[in-house]
């Protein structure tokens, strides 16, 4: 029921989706949350989502039951999926493709949680293992190419539902933002010899400016290019360019700097809207000397406007070296958990 | 005080403009827009925004005073400026530029309306001059290489004032979405020999499904790769690749249609957020058989989220067929004006 179509002019595409029309909150500026009461995430309502297709559960618990602490369910308004119908790729002068696809939902906490920052490190790695169980089975998919797997946070930040959850868009494409990195990544890296994120990494180690937490094998900072306020990525220090590769320590370390991120934020700018998503490489090949996959978290602050829109030029009032000391800031006000991270 | 930075993955560069900082919507999700009572775009209230920089008005008036029918002044909080302090090119490994350029208001009555449709065709016409008019000014600048003009309508499009207004940003690079634009435009000519906009003129009018309002020279259509529902372009038939060369008639028929368009909208979307914005081709050189400028109309009925912003891929569920549909009946409900437009 969905369909890829192609701008003729600049090859882009975009997914024509027309099951997700029935969403509660289309069509509003603002999406409607949906509260504690009648929220289909909490534990106890499983019966309103779709089956569950992967749950981290307790032992002797029924699937689509209670007794889980991650629940991955298809998304019921999909915007691509895997029994779409074949269409004519020539529509006259235009191009188009069949919406093949998967769309599921990572539910990150069977209690109505609203913060992924206050589930705890340890409940934040799990969902980390989660992404990773999940991209090394969708990439056993041939027709499937590329992973995104992203999180919406706040009505702002496009959330229709308030209880933490992420969400994975498995492409049969490469998408053009993607295909840009790679591009850019490739070019610098048969100019150079190296990985132009390994070289970002020294570069802000050096500088400390833009930092805000460092751990021995992940560095969290603002971007020297940021295009919103508070921007942050969160970067492995050893290159890797698929992020299913992960190791189980590095999950639980990235979990831990990816919680005092988020808290930073909440900290310091009151649970701001936010988007959160993973860059990694297109399944195949393998392994690739010049990608290297990122975590980007992007506070939505100030509105995606007419500029940014026609432009593709982000206007940002927030240096990254001024929003990076205000999350240390906000960081150091926290007391540090024991054995947790630091900025030095 | 303003800087672009360079991404060095993608080259892509941002605006760091700390002055914006300062603007009373910054940091709130959701902009305040100012009202009638404090509102600085209004005739009588001229001293509350810098001195004009061009303004439409009645005989015998004086600047910056009451009698103006269009205004032009520099934006408050600019993003891009003349005096600009010259920042070393290379920043350790990054790169970066000074943030020369002009950001102008167009105040687009002198009485605190905020929908462009209700000013009637005639206003609006002179509105489209001015804009001609800054172009062919701009233009003689040798720094400035390409100019946007947009409009944000509605908090949930980035407006932070009410009154009708539009904004013009000109820029010392091509924005990517415009090099985009360029690029697919010169591939398709150079194996075609035919510019891609005629071509897709052509088969909007063959096929007639997307049509919004067609007159002798002018077309409005929901674009076959839709970003958004309702989304809609307005394009001249003839061939021309700069806004700026457009002549009087033209500029009539334009604003006839550009009414319709945003009448159609009011009607069937209760006045949605919207952003508006004409892509022309850089100021030099002055002609080029392969790019056509055209207005683009965005409703902002859906919010930009995690996966459009990590993928650039835009998940529409709203079909185009079906929007340009549900725009022609909503002005098929409005009484045709006397000498208007119409949808065969």
């Amino acid at each position: 029921m969905s369909e890829f179509r192609q701008d003729p002019i600049t090859g882009r595409w975009v997914v024509i989706a027309t099951e997700r029309a029935g969403r509660p909150s289309d069509f509003s500026p603002i999406a409607a949350s949906t509260s504690e009461a009648n929220c289909p995430f909490c534990e106890g309502n499983e019966s309103q989502t779709p089956p569950e297709v992967l749950a981290r559960r307790e032992p002797q618990t029924t699937p689509d039951q209670p007794g889980w602490r991650v629940r991955v369910v298809p998304n019921k308004f999909p915007a691509l999926g895997q029994d779409e119908t074949p269409v004519e790729p020539h529509d006259g002068f235009f191009r188009r493709r069949p919406g093949i696809g998967a769309h599921e939902v990572i539910i990150e906490s069977p209690h109505h949680e609203r913060s992924l920052a206050r589930l705890g490190a340890g409940a934040i790695a799990e969902v980390l293992e989660v992404y990773r169980d999940r991209l090394l089975t969708r990439r056993r998919d041939p027709q499937l190419v590329h992973p995104l797997i992203f999180k919406n946070v706040g009505a702002a930040a496009g959330a229709s539902l308030e209880h933490s959850h992420s969400q994975l868009i498995v492409s049969p494409i490469v998408p053009p933002v993607v295909a840009e990195e790679l591009a850019g990544a490739l070019a610098f890296y048969q100019a150079r010899q190296r990985c132009v994120f390994c070289e970002m990494l020294a570069q802000e180690v050096a500088e400390t400016r833009r930092l805000v937490v460092e751990t021995p094998n992940v560095l969290a900072f603002c971007p020297y290019a940021s295009r919103s306020p508070f921007e942050a990525w969160i970067v492995p220090r050893r290159h890797a360019s698929h992020f299913e590769t992960i190791s189980d320590p590095l999950i639980q370390e990235l979990g831990e700097v990816l919680q005092r991120v988020l808290q930073g934020l909440e900290v310091a700018l009151e649970s701001p809207p936010y988007n959160q998503l993973i860059h990694t490489a297109p399944f195949v090949p393998a392994d690739l000397p010049y990608y290297h996959w990122h975590l980007e978290i992007i506070p939505r602050l100030t509105q995606v406007a007419g500029f940014e829109w026609g432009s593709g030029v982000f206007i940002n009032p927030v240096p990254p070296e001024e929003g990076a000391r205000m999350l240390r800031a906000a960081l150091g006000s926290l007391n540090a958990p024991s054995g947790g991270t630091s900025f030095r």
